[in-house]
């Protein structure tokens, strides 16, 4: 297995694809020398470089776990230098970009896209631990183009680590991960960058509650990231958000006109969709 | 010690005031018998009761723990039947109401309101242990017609718990915590119920990742204890909403063009503010 990007993720599943019998041997291709280190040093890997061509070149597998924003130009490199018969994968939060992007790289009968539903807030291969895909969904992306073959071995990497599979179309999950992933980050950042502007900063330093805490607990996780994620799912976040401020307008009425009764029903929708179970 | 609710805070604080040695004997009074029993079981209390006159008779001082729409017809029954010495005092997370509430039952110089920043999304008594309060700032509000006794007993009596004091005026405080507080709480109930009207509910709930569970976190809080506290401070949240419906707007702006420069700035504005102090 060659694998692009021994951060959280990409770590994680180096290690545990060795653990869990799929893998005997990773290569592991970042940019940080340091994070490499890390990534060969827990045995996340067992070769380390810089150089994408040399670490697929006799790859039965390769993996992308960088930002999405740089999987076009990975995939140009992988499609020239992989063995023909290697099949490729990325474990990123968007799933269309990189299906038209293996696509247009020539890869399509041999990609199948996932994205497995663990994360972070942390990156780096220092986080990387035992269990992290244990009985998560991992989302799988095959198109028409996709051939039998890279279907299976996708499937059996990821069931091989304790994933649980759930096949659907790209479109089909960019559309929900907007509402289910993306959307909450940009809720949280949101609710930071508000506060950032606060005319009583260091009351609200003094005063600040466990609720904000939660809410913003991912508003640190990493910009670059971010970014690409919303260049490849800009117009399903945009309409996700569309429908949050739709919400958002409706309670910020009832809150100032004293509608007591609206701003209940709306706790209570919130409340009875969370199962009233905390999370 | 008379305490109106035993539930997640008062609870606590009766368990509390009695190891710090502020109190030596604390009567419960609530609405719910299943938890008042808990409460004296877990001996946050030593007596229990519903009956308001009764419990505060004898009492040195009064603490109102229930939800903060309670308060005024509570401290009209205290102002009757407490000793005319006793101070009277209360845990919630709005301080106008309840100031002008004690200066209508003619309360006004043996009160000083509190807010201990310390809650959790439970309630009621089973989640009472001990530390709740340990380091964490408790805002007073005494106003111009508090007499020094009162200051000087319940300020002890929050540092007996190993609160930290935080003078302030009880618009100040709700302009703060507005934003640091109910706002966090509002984005959360907003997340939530935009979520339960996404068009693929079994999708969505197969493709959640952590970031919506910790936003959603406090979506499960007590609606009535909410709808209490947006009745008394719905000018400042309303106003803390417009702060953040306006840079929703931005972001929302950014991301449906394709501005990724304003939406990593909002991200690095974020990430920053949090960095600044991690809670």
């Amino acid at each position: 297995v060659g694998g692009m990007g021994v951060g959280w993720v990409g770590g994680w599943l180096g290690a545990e694809l060795k653990k869990g019998g799929f893998a005997s041997h990773g290569n592991g291709v970042g940019r940080s020398r340091n994070n490499l280190q890390v990534a060969l040093e827990r045995a996340c890997v067992e070769r380390i470089g810089t150089d994408v061509s040399e670490a697929v070149s006799e790859a039965d597998v390769v993996v992308l776990a960088t930002p999405v924003d740089a999987f076009p130009s990975l995939l140009a490199v992988v499609a020239g230098a992989a063995p023909s018969e290697a099949i490729v994968t990325d474990v990123g939060s968007v799933k269309r970009s990189v299906c038209e992007a293996a696509a247009t790289a020539g890869l399509a009968s041999r990609f199948v896209g996932a994205h497995p539903m663990a994360g972070g807030v942390s990156s780096g291969a220092e986080c990387a631990n035992a269990g992290l895909f244990d009985g998560r969904v991992v989302a799988l992306t095959p198109t028409a183009a996709s051939g039998e073959r890279a279907r299976e071995t996708v499937s059996s990497m990821w069931r091989s680590v304790g994933g649980e599979i759930l096949v659907l179309g790209a479109a089909e999950h960019d559309h929900v991960v907007a509402a289910s992933s993306h959307l909450p980050q940009m809720v949280s950042i949101g609710l930071a960058a508000a506060c950032a502007q606060h005319d009583r900063p260091e009351l609200f330093a003094r005063l600040v509650a466990a609720g904000f805490a939660s809410v913003t607990r991912t508003a640190v996780s990493d910009p670059a990231m971010w970014r690409a994620i919303v260049a490849a799912n800009g117009d399903e976040i945009a309409s996700a958000m569309d429908g949050f401020a739709e919400v958002w307008r409706r309670l910020r009425q009832a809150v100032g006109s004293g509608d007591l009764d609206t701003v209940q029903s709306i706790m209570e929708t919130a409340a009875a969709f969370k199962g009233r179970k905390p999370t």
